[in-house]
């Protein structure tokens, strides 16, 4: 009753001096605690245990030392049975009652959870919403009782009675590579994708910046010579941009700057969610990071009884190293023709996963790595899952 | 130099006391000051003036009384106006430069803008951007002066230099029937919409609520049975539901309450996105409705070099008053099938819009006004706006 095949590779290379990379792999058994109020008893009587069976993959990209990820790797997936566990009465039904306990006490009930569609796989979603979080409290409750510092970014993948539910906080991604089409499970999230929440979070409470750096966001850091003349610049409400007067405060340091893999929030981090980093500080200030942070990942769900999985179909799962130097088309494009040409080899899917990581490793000429079209390759960590798809567990 | 065709039609059938709809139409020139700053003198001379030509239309819902509605539809082109004669300079060029003045103090300026993939068409979205904010503080100072209370949804769509520019704040709708496709060009802002952000600012806020308002959203409302059991329900950084045990305080009047077109913001409003409100309390309390209230829209370009456009291409706006009982599909079928049959009459797209509001207002079958189809009509104010885009004026 185990998934098929499932295999990830990990690459440092002496590129780092430690890789930061975690992942993790399990069954997740979510017990089924059926239960009945003895009527007049205020304890439960557990009548009879059932197990949901999911099966959980996860990547998590640490950065200030790969403590956080090390936590993250033997915590989440115990974090998201947990809420799995809490909700099992309801995502067994088509539709979760609106009682836990099945105990209607309005019999019009049932019309409420219609009217608002809420189905089984909402609570699923709720669920790991609900697991993210408890982790990250967990994570800060282990780094201060251990004195280590530190964050990571979380990629979690869950397959759940037919839905593969994909959490993401951070800049890792995942991908369908299905024969015809490619479909993006994660989006990522950066101090440029979230620019607008943390310039609203600095515009609402204003001493969180402690006067060391503005909200806004120019093109360029801005200079001396920039005061008294209008140049670009966004707001956060602003999805364009406008001119603006500069003033003397406006060539503080931006809460938000730099371009693409460059972009740092608070000149800090690379990243706007993920665990961790309860606390950090920027550099020689009493400024907390923590409180931009987001631990609450966006769920994408994929119902494969809306789809006919092919032998090839595949979950890609891997971090930023992978993602910085091949787009979703090359990394389909590699797939599909290595998966063609090696159907007989049963290990093809974890050769794909290490022929993904060689790729973006690129090869070593002189003192720089290059990939094969002489572009520069990845410098980061990089981590891959290759996950078949077709001989999945049909019946858990 | 104007626009071929453009037609409007309100429709109030007594239904309701007022009609509270109010639109606006018309050709907006955007002066160009061309501009040099004299040496040793602090005053600006005009060079010479240059004018762009735009062309405007909006639709006003309003509540509360029609007096913020009117204001707006006759304030809101005059600030897009001023905004865009603020960035003129800069709107006219492919990429804006990073000073308006055209100085730059720095040769590589023009690279960061690049980087940041700045183009004209964002300066328009700032420009826009900030007309919406502008004008709700100018209807706040007016309504103020002349002891008025109310507001209104906006919906305003901008031609300009081969582009059209929609921005939306509130419930109506714009979409373009194309002859093989409909692309919609605005999504809703309602409390059901924006429940993750009203619920964040009331979390993050808690006085706003005053004692009063439970921030969590439940199926249904709660009563005095459920304390203690487990219930459906979501928190602000939820898009899945999860199981809360039920508190008293749980029983207080949801932030966000009811479903579809029952949904209101503090058992008040039915959107939350628009002008106005300023004055606005929940009945009998103190709390205030505007810190929960944006003005800043959505907007969406259409630019009409990427598409060839057909005869029978329209731009449609409406009031909630349409869409509540026609959806897009309905829409542009009617769309296409009238302006098919009336190919030939000059008057086509006046007679469709006048078309489509009745279709939505219905017919009077006893005391009940009733569709084709035998639902319910729409009781609301219905304005509908036809733009026929074929032959717009292509230099302007």
């Amino acid at each position: 009753l185990t998934w098929s095949v499932c295999t990830r590779r990990v690459i440092n290379v002496d590129k780092s001096e430690f890789n930061e990379d975690q992942a993790a792999c399990c069954q997740i058994s979510v017990r089924r605690r059926e239960s009945s109020l003895e009527e007049d008893q205020e304890w439960l009587i557990l009548c009879s245990t059932q197990f949901l069976t999911a099966y959980y993959w996860a990547l998590f990209d640490g950065h200030g030392g790969p403590e956080a990820a090390i936590i993250a790797s033997n915590y989440l997936h115990y974090c998201i049975k947990q809420k799995l566990e809490e909700v099992a009465g309801a995502i067994v039904e088509a539709q979760p009652p609106m009682h836990l306990s099945g105990r209607c006490v309005c019999d019009s009930d049932p019309q409420f959870v219609e009217e608002k569609h809420i189905h089984a796989e909402d609570v699923v979603v709720g669920a790991l919403e609900n697991a993210f979080q408890e982790c990250d409290e967990v994570i800060g409750q282990e780094m201060e009782a251990t004195s280590q510092t530190g964050g990571c970014t979380a990629l979690a993948a869950l397959y759940l009675q037919g839905k593969l539910y994909v959490a993401n906080a951070g800049d890792s991604r995942a991908i369908l590579v299905l024969k015809d089409t490619v479909v993006p499970m994660s989006c990522e999230f950066t101090p440029e994708t979230e620019r607008q929440r943390l310039q609203h979070l600095a515009f609402l409470f204003p001493k969180l910046l402690d006067g060391e750096f503005t909200r806004f966001e120019f093109p360029r850091r801005l200079k001396g010579d920039d005061v008294g003349q209008k140049v670009l610049y966004r707001d956060y409400f602003m999805e364009g941009w406008g001119y603006k007067l500069v003033e003397k405060a406006d060539l503080k340091y931006p809460l938000v700057h730099g371009h693409g893999k460059q972009a740092r929030l608070l000149g800090t981090l690379a990243v706007s969610r993920g665990f961790g980093d309860h606390q950090l500080k920027v550099i020689d200030t009493n400024i907390e990071v923590k409180p931009f942070l987001s631990c609450i990942p966006k769920v994408n769900v994929f119902d494969f009884a809306l789809h006919d999985i092919q032998e090839d179909d595949v979950l890609i799962m891997a971090t930023d190293g992978l993602w910085d130097v091949l787009c979703n088309k090359e990394v389909a494009h590699m797939v599909r023709s290595f998966l063609a040409e090696n159907r007989t080899d049963p290990h093809r899917f974890s050769e794909l996963a290490k022929c993904l990581v060689c790729r973006a490793r690129g090869k070593k000429r002189g003192h720089q790595w290059m990939l094969d079209d002489s572009h520069e390759a990845s410098y980061d960590d990089i981590s891959v899952f290759v996950i078949p798809l077709h001989n999945r567990v049909e019946d858990c």
